[in-house]
């Protein structure tokens, strides 16, 4: 199978338009805060949600209207989460009943989303007046993904997006989406918000089944705080334009869409995670030689999420001991005294513990590896052959600087 | 039952001296760096370490030794955690020896603890050749207890200590400690360094006992940054130097001497916290009306925890969303509609959520409490009558300053 990075991101596959424009939820006027994504055909939709309890209402109205395994356009707000408010659902419901007139679908065929503060009630006269202005914005190439990527942002730099090209059957097929991210990462089965889009043909079971696995290798080990939002959201929107024999087992064209979907939620992890709330760098975790899956991955999350750690990453401190540490107090079985550990960038290789004990290092070979702004932490367990991957993030005096006066 | 606060820390107790050294671990030579605290005659022990399976080689040292429940003095340096060193456990003990042969007391009755730096070969001859210069240093008073109180600290601002005087069947006893905290704090089973003694005289097992259920409800519920120590360590001695009649079983002895000893301890959590690394403001969590004490306890530390809700506390910015989202990812059973909330200080108390969802509160009022040094978040849970609080700290810029260089 050959997958190969394509443009357009969430406008990749063909059929699906994407558009943005600032309704007024934000006061920031040049700050898009209304997105919309739609195919021109019926898709087989798949999605996965925070586990918070305090769930979002949007989250509510989009798992009833995805239900049925198909769905068509996502409208998606930011500045507010629409979240612990008595109002919720019924205004994500205005939301898509006003979106279902001026597309002339059934309500049922939109999902909803909401990103911003929490417990504020949402604004919906801005919404509901700039649907029309919404659905002119749209564009099905990349300009129109550039928009919808911009509106969902909240605390993010930049826009994220990430597309691929692929074959089943001999026919072109593409995947691509946008996400947000930045600060209350912690996806608990989803991400922060992340749409994704293909014209691949794909029964719905198929579709969540893709989806479902990937997410535990990908948004489920990302960690920018610990925090897990009441509004991770990830939709996948299938519309088959793409006219290959539809996926509807497993097998080799399932395979391929699996290794497709993943190269672009892996991209967007690392974007996300390289764009946590005042980061300053990519920090991922491998860890190899674990005796088990579960523990690599517990393993790789736990050292990704140390405060500590992150703090010595954002001083470029090679203090590898509270890497030692965070392994430790990780809660699976291992043998410590088995551990290695490197720590690896563009600016070198350097081996810091051999059998769970420190080794002499150069804190010059050191500080030229973690000078850079995608650093790896090697973990080999020296008990097996798991491996796992986590992405995160160091900590900055800006992290603190944004979260300490989040809602002015 | 009458408990009062009382003079003299660690050396409250009748019986016990405590002193502090440099003796040049450190390099800042008006730093003290190596503590000691010892009683006159022989003590009933008791002990509670990290649960980190990366485990500071003098625990494994002070586990062996206080396995018969009988020890008599406690050594400790800072500037260096002994830990992932392949010579740990032998310069732990070589600390014990030279120790036993200055106090004529067999090694075994000796425990030792290090705290500073993982990972670096603990400089012995510093702390051999200044034996002698520390067992001079010890007195029976509160000058005692403040040396070996400054002698443990890392990165705390200030040393702390606390003690009470309470009565068993006529006898005047005394329980106090100190403790050192600041980083790396979310104790598992034990804090990072707290040494408490008592003139009570109580058998080892109902010791033993007191301490491993007290720990549940105070230095377990204390959290400054989520990570594990290595080197987590909490001794109790008992001397009986009170000449109560001995507290061998439970009963109305047994209450009063937990109940006194509760008291030290919660000083000294509420300290711990307060001094957290960078901290601004000491954070208190108090849950009640859960229907489990389990739901009620993790309910409080994952409010304590919340990095994003840290950040807000330290902003002065009433972000009651995150305490919401906070009690949201919480993995325990409740119903999130039936949750209120509110902030209280020195400064007043406002209700921001009831029934899960938002009220509307005056910022000015909410800024207030905030901006007091100690915060309160008082959760009822709606659906029963346990109880349980934790305590924490507010994140900083200095935090992440603090943590960003810490080994140079």
């Amino acid at each position: 199978m050959e997958i190969t990075q394509a443009a357009g991101g969430v406008c990749a596959a063909k059929g699906f338009f994407a558009g943005g424009v600032h309704c007024g939820i934000r006061k920031n006027t040049s700050k898009l805060d209304l997105a919309l994504i739609y195919s021109e055909t019926p898709c087989a939709a798949a999605a996965v949600y925070t586990k918070n309890k305090v769930c979002g209402a949007p989250i509510t109205v989009t798992r009833a209207h995805l239900s049925d395994g198909r769905a068509q356009a996502i409208i998606c707000n930011s500045g507010n989460a629409n979240t612990c408010n008595a109002d919720g659902v019924s205004k994500a419901q205005m939301m898509c009943a006003a979106l279902a007139r001026e597309l002339h679908l059934a309500e049922t065929d939109i999902a909803v989303a909401s990103t911003g503060v929490i417990g504020q009630p949402l604004p919906i006269d801005p919404i509901l007046s700039n649907i029309a202005p919404l659905i002119r914005s749209c564009r099905a190439d990349g300009e129109g993904s550039l928009l919808a990527g911009t509106a969902i942002m909240t605390t993010d730099t930049h826009e994220k997006e990430y597309s691929v090209r692929f074959s089943l059957g001999g026919k072109s097929c593409h995947i691509g989406g946008i996400a947000k991210g930045s600060g209350m990462i912690e996806p608990n089965m989803a991400t922060m918000l992340c749409f994704i889009t293909t014209d691949a043909a794909i029964s719905p079971a198929m579709l969540q089944k893709a989806l479902s696995a990937d997410v535990q290798t990908t948004f489920n080990m990302v960690s920018i705080d610990g925090d897990t939002s009441t509004n991770d959201t990830l939709v996948l929107l299938a519309n088959g334009a793409a006219k290959n024999s539809t996926v509807e087992a497993e097998g080799e064209d399932f395979d391929t869409f699996c290794a497709a979907l993943h190269a672009v939620t892996t991209q967007l992890c690392r974007m996300i995670a390289k764009d946590g709330e005042g980061a300053t760098k990519l920090l991922t975790c491998t860890v190899r030689g674990a005796d088990g899956q579960q523990t690599a991955r517990k393993i790789a999350k736990s050292v990704i999420k140390s405060t500590l750690f992150k703090c010595a990453v954002f001083g470029c401190d090679a203090n590898w001991g509270r890497i030692l540490c965070a392994i430790g107090y990780t809660e699976a079985e291992f043998e410590i005294d088995k551990v290695a550990v490197w720590l690896c960038s563009a600016g070198g290789k350097v081996q810091v513990c051999e059998s769970g004990a420190g080794l002499p290092f150069s804190e010059d070979e050191a500080l030229q590896v973690l000078q850079q702004d995608e650093v790896t932490v090697l973990i080999d367990m020296g008990s097996g052959s798991e491996t796992a991957t986590a992405w995160g993030c160091d900590l900055s005096y800006d992290y603190v600087k944004i979260n300490g006066d989040y809602r002015t």
